[in-house]
């Protein structure tokens, strides 16, 4: 677990960065804004919840890897754009995986540092919805996870599942496995049936 | 005065959050949307505050019942939108004391961790606009504060008097409820008389 | 050396804050609005260079002539803004000239606080551009600095010189006066000729 748990943190953060830099290629940014999009979707996550629970310096600023992988993300979108978009199946495949990762670690590392379990389950969700959330910030456009199909419902569902599970004092491992497992079912299943939360019922 | 002060910053939270959840619901995001942007309205003012002086975890994450209060305020605005626009009037009334409420003890806040009066003033305003300009960064849209009717100036009137007054050495509850007032007071005014400040004189 | 230094970084703050004032001052914000863009585009790059290398709190914040700088910028730009105009050309120059120094006493002072040299660069490249992106954030629009004139990427290349000065232990003021140098030259080179980076090529 403990060698595992690193590999898939940066392959999350890859999914995520590929996310970003697809954003930014499609808005016809230069190969640098390309880059900057990429780090900020794959990171902004983690390091906003670093900074609330107070690591400093947040990890993705600490090490790095997570600027190099997201610099690979970065080229891989730049160039092979045309790739990329004919396998958007997978890659949305992927960002599920992604997002549930995000969000049992995120939960993980809230709880570690003493947080409140409420709160760590919501640090988790937004560990797993800050990167998407930065990214159309910095595009000028309302975040698509605050209205995408399940997305971040999703997520706080995994981080509840350990979160749950620490106050009952299950085995982390097994819960970290289930949460990501939620999260990533609801939203693979939300994407290919259309599932949504309600919208408020407003006369135009 | 000890037992006050925590209701009344909930309360401070409460009319922010409605403000945020409304214009999600006028948006039409889901209710997961709605509810993140009545937390992000109602707390990142005091979030912001707490990361610039270092307080982490921010008052906002260490505690759950501000996300709790944010809930209620998202289901609030969620099922009963049409009620809330009916009573906007009162809405704006409950928004200037949050307004008073929140600058007082965001300048407070920034004292009691030794910052300058002059940095304490500005951090007491911050308090009191930060969860406006978020919530309208979500939405990719201009601040409103940045240009509304005495907004922002307001909230430094009210954190300057109690920055003043602690400079003068008068006793902290005087001051925080003239700051508080004067603040409520200047808003109220302009909202019903439509003052503005200044805008630049430029050529179309 | 050391008393230099504040006042080239006051210098930067002035010609940032300028940009952030002009930009609200265009957008009709009231002044205080364009108060608030002339501090946001002054000091968010710094801020946020403090926040993530864990130096709370962070220096615009912790004194108050950060503060004046930018009011005097945005007083500036409010009433002499058909004057600012006249000079956009040297304006730009001061802004490239900026853009070097906090450049370089960005990746300066993410070394001192012990970070990786690869992220010391990055930072330093953050400290320059952070300002003008949360000025565009701030004014909904796509941050200029993701797609302008090599921009961010003469910001990365000046704070890289420092930061490769000092793994291989050259003198710091060497390498900081000839990062601040490649900077603003290539930025300036970039602005004359209308150099950019590769943009994908995409079929609309």
């Amino acid at each position: 677990m403990n060698t595992l748990l690193p590999v898939l943190d940066l392959a999350g953060t890859f999914v995520f960065a590929i996310s970003g830099a697809m954003a930014g290629v499609n808005k016809r940014l230069d190969v640098f804004g390309v880059a900057v999009l990429a780090f900020a979707a794959g990171n902004a996550g983690g390091i906003l919840r670093d900074l609330l629970i107070g690591a400093a310096p947040p990890a993705a600023i600490g090490h790095w890897r997570y600027v190099v992988v997201s610099l690979i993300a970065a080229l891989v979108a730049f160039f092979g754009h045309r790739l990329v978009e004919r396998v958007q199946s997978p890659v949305s495949i992927f960002d599920a995986a992604g997002l549930g990762l995000f969000a049992v670690v995120g939960a993980r590392k809230a709880l570690d540092f003493g947080l409140h379990p409420v709160m760590a389950a919501v640090l988790g969700m937004l560990t797993g919805i800050g990167g998407g959330i930065v990214r159309d910030v910095l595009l000028a456009r309302i975040p698509a996870v605050l209205h995408a199909e399940l997305y971040a419902v999703a997520a706080l569902a995994g981080a509840a599942v350990v979160v749950v599970g620490a106050v009952l004092g299950l085995p982390p491992a097994i819960t970290a496995i289930a949460g990501a497992a939620l999260c990533f079912g609801l939203r693979f299943m939300a994407l290919r049936h259309g599932w949504r939360l309600p919208v408020p019922r407003i006369a135009d």
